[in-house]
């Protein structure tokens, strides 16, 4: 006996999101028949849902269900940082200290992926620098994140924008024994006078 | 800025599969953003297709899409191979050296979360032992399976019907300095002359 193919079917779907390989699948799949007919209506009712009404804000990008996000629309625009994914402006604001705006670029450079400047969304950066004083690059601390960081610094800086880049050191809570070499020494260098 | 509503929903409902917690359900709900609108709809298409036709066969209790599945309708049904989930029997069918029927108890004794005798499908299995010769205990290897394979055992014993249990050892491949103690006793005690 194999697999009913109707559950194969619904293993093989499973093994489209994000870090699903064929066993977790197929627990996901033999969970979905432990649900109620009414839970699984519910379920794909989420998933059209926010397929049908989430999209990008036309301004930095973020996930919204309006053409401008509440961020977009509410906070101050002489400020903007700059993230490569949606989730990563969800991160900055759970710490609610930023008040200015963010651009989402979806992607970071990789050219061994082949995703070069025009994947991502410079473009509409560059069109909405009037009145910015400020860019903040929060993208991540690693190679790719460091390639866009300075990628899209050299192209604002001739413009007469200040360009930042979020600090980079040791984690608060975790111990130097255990701290990798490049953070190390980034967090010597960057030492701050007590 | 909160999560939008839609997405935070969607990420409640993938949190219902097994093993799957907050930040996980997060990944997956950004994939499906990522997916196209028709990918949504053909996962939502897979996922009701599984739940309106896949079903429990009246016999064994395993997995089908008609009233007595397949196993029960061709092979051997002389010996009973009891098993706790129907993910057991596609483990059982990967080895293709069994001829007989499988019975899917649908859990293991567990007193501490509740799960009694009547909670199982053992009333079931005691309706179907007319011509059966052997009883296969192949529940786990731990203390739940083992329990439940000594409750079936006792209850079959009496009515003549020889029970046996899937044997324990070293598994193959791998190395007795990294066995635990319970494994390596069982393996010495059930050792077998060469």
């Amino acid at each position: 006996m194999k697999q009913l193919d109707s559950i194969a079917r619904l293993i093989n779907k499973f093994t489209k999101l994000p870090g699903v390989g064929a066993k977790t699948a197929q627990r996901y799949a033999y969970g979905v028949l432990d649900m109620t007919e009414a839970e699984v209506a519910d379920f794909c009712d989420a998933m059209t849902e926010v397929k049908r009404t989430v999209r990008y804000c036309v301004e930095c990008g973020n996930l919204t269900d309006k053409d401008v996000c509440d961020i977009c629309e509410r906070r101050d625009k002489s400020i903007i940082c700059v993230v490569a994914y949606p989730k990563d402006v969800l991160a900055l604001e759970r710490i609610s200290g930023y008040t200015g705006v963010y651009h989402v670029l979806h992607g970071t450079l990789n050219p061994m992926e082949g995703r070069g400047p025009d994947d991502l969304h410079i473009k509409q950066l560059l069109a909405r620098l009037d009145g910015v004083e400020e860019v903040i690059m929060a993208t991540n601390p690693d190679v790719e994140g460091e390639a866009t960081a300075m990628y899209v610094a050299r192209l604002l800086k001739p413009l007469g924008i200040k360009v930042t880049r979020i600090a980079q050191g040791i984690s608060m809570g975790s111990e130097l024994e255990y701290a990798d070499e490049v953070t190390l020494s980034r967090a010597l260098e960057a030492r701050t006078e007590l």
